[in-house]
Parts: C-alpha cells; structure tokens; sequence
C-alpha cells in the first residue's frame, strides 16, 4: 500500500512553471521536475499525461496569473497613454526586478514553439489573443490614440513593446534603456497633447 | 587508417547553424548534428572542442551573415526614416518567408542565454550591440529624428522592433499586423513631414 500523495497541486505548479521557466521545456527532463518537487514521475505523469502536458498545464497557470496581474494595471489607470504607460513600466520593472533575469514565461515559450509541437504554438498564440484583447478594450476606450490608429493595432503595438522588453531583460540592459524605450512607445500611438498633460514627455 | 575528413568548414558550419536553429541548443544532441552533417562527433568535438563551442560557432557565423545582410539593406537607402523602413520591411519579409517560422537564430538564441551559460549571453548581447552601432552610425547622420530622440535611442528602439517582428513571425501572425506595426516605429522616431514625404504615412 503506498502513501497516498502529500503535495498541494497549486503548490506544484507553481515549482512546475518554476523548473520549466528557469531552463526551457527542451533542457528540463522529467527527472528534474522530480527533484525540484519530490513528486515521484509517476504521480507526474497520472496528472498531467506526459512532459508535454506539464509544460501546457504550467503555461495555463502561467497565462491566468499573468492575465490577472494585467487586469490589476488596467484597473487602476483610466484608458489612455497614462494607462498603457502603467503596463510597460510594469513589464519594465518586473522584468528588471528578477534576480535570475528569466524574462516572462510565456515569451520565452514562443521559442518553444516549434513545428513539431503544434500544441505550444497554439497555447501560446491563444493566450498573447487573450493579453491582446485586454489591451484592445481599454484602447477602444482611450480619446488620446493618434488619427488612423485603430485599438487594436496600438494593442499588438504594445504587446510587441512588451516582448521586446522581456527579452532585453534577459541580456540584462543597463536600467536607463526602459524609459526611452517607453516613451517611444507611447509616442507612436498618442496624440502629442496627451503625453504633455501625463508628463511623459515634455 | 581513417579516411581523410571530407567536408568543407563553411558548408558544415552552415548545415550546424540550421541544425540549431531549427531546435535550439538545448534540444538538439551532438548525435543530431552528426546525422545531419554525416561528420562524426570525434571530428566535431576536434573542431569546435564541445557542443557550447559548437554554439558560439554557430552564432558567430550567424552574426556575420546578419552584418551582411543589414549592411546591404543600409547601404541601399540614405540615412532617416526610409532607411529605418527597408531595415524592418526586411526583417519582416524574411522572417514571413521562412515555410519553417523559426524566425531569427540570434533572437532565438536570448533564451538560451541562462546565468549558468554567461557565454551565450555575452556572446548574443555582443553581436546585439554589434548591429546596434550599425544603425546608430547610420541615424547619426539622419536629419529626420524627432527632436529629444537621440541616434542611441531611435538604433535601440529600431532594434527591439525587429526582435518582436522575430517573435511574431514565429506564430504565424496575418501577413497585415507587420504594415501598422513598422509604421508605428517609424512615427515613435521621425518627424511627421519625413513620414509624409516618403509616402510612409499619409
């Protein structure tokens, strides 16, 4: 008769996306998930059917936490240059502020995405649709994007801002490139007015 | 007695650069490399001393090529805004071209940049600095930057715009979303009459 298992799953998938974050699906082995969680392979494989699984699983929960710290950005600035000016300072940050300069999970997944592993392409593709249609509602929303600039053309505009940001984290760029970065940013999807009277550029 | 080595250099390095570009340093094994190149892992473990020299072999010769290839689209269009067009038009066709989606090798190459490969990371932010003083040589002597944006600034914005364009390509974006996107860059740096006088936005 074994032990019945003794982990909490949401605790597990936190030390999942951790193991998976920090190497890339490609360099973890399942043995190392093993080690990192002291769950034995066998439970892994009963919950999540195979090393592909894990790595969706994790993504997910990756992808429901990001969402959810973007909401709490959106929340608290109302539509406009100031708001999105929020969200890359927020990615800027919290990409600056990880000692292991790991850059964001799912950024880094869309390497992952090969061929061969449709599911991943998929996973992640579905989920930037999901950042992106956040991004795009609030934009719909803003009376300060430049003539011809649709919401949903400043909301892939940003995101791409975003992607580029996670990986210059992972090169670790002195800390003054941010905010030039940013500012050009709003530049190109804000009327010149707007970045004035929000002091983002003078 | 063995039979001579018969491959040429440049041809193997070329078929290794497809090799772990295709896969990423971590999924690919030396026994891939063997199989593709039909070179027997004694001779590459002679030639390159492991498979990290293997790597930086790889993206060294990658490097080069991609100099080339930006020096061609520099040299082909005067300094400001048009210039700063051909170079992410270029980034962008050729990336939709690949069948394959893999994007760029160098960009790629950020995520294997992991504290415990500090190679890697120097290695991809050297020759990243490398292109980025190219397009700073160039926006040096451009007459069109918006006023406060300097040629550092406007080389590293131009820079990150091509990494997410790598990323992108990767899932397969509609062939539409790349138009608004380098738009928007050029808008983020050069004034609107530049814009308008070669016909970059009405």
């Amino acid at each position: 008769m074994g032990r019945p298992p003794i982990y909490d799953k949401d605790v597990l998938l936190g030390q999942i996306i951790d193991c998976l974050w920090e190497c890339g699906y490609a360099a973890t082995a399942v043995s190392d998930v093993v080690q990192a969680t002291g769950v034995k392979a066998a439970s892994l494989y009963a919950l999540f059917g195979s090393k592909k699984g894990m790595m969706l699983a994790a993504l997910n929960r990756y992808a429901e936490e990001t969402f959810a710290g973007l909401r709490a950005v959106l929340e608290a600035t109302p539509p406009g240059a100031a708001q999105m000016h929020a969200v890359l300072e927020h990615a800027w940050h919290a990409g600056l502020a990880d000692p292991r300069a790991r850059g964001c999970f799912l950024v880094n997944s869309i390497m992952e995405a090969r061929p061969d592993m449709p599911e991943f392409t998929e996973a992640v593709a579905g989920h930037m649709q999901t950042i992106r249609a956040m991004l795009q509602d609030e934009l719909a929303q803003a009376r300060d994007l430049l003539p011809g600039t649709t919401p949903e053309q400043a909301a892939l505009f940003v995101q791409m801002q975003v992607w580029s940001i996670k990986l210059m984290v992972r090169l670790r760029p002195a800390p003054e490139m941010g905010p030039a970065v940013i500012r050009e940013t709003l530049r190109a999807l804000f009327t010149p007015e707007s970045l004035r009277s929000t002091g983002i550029s003078g």
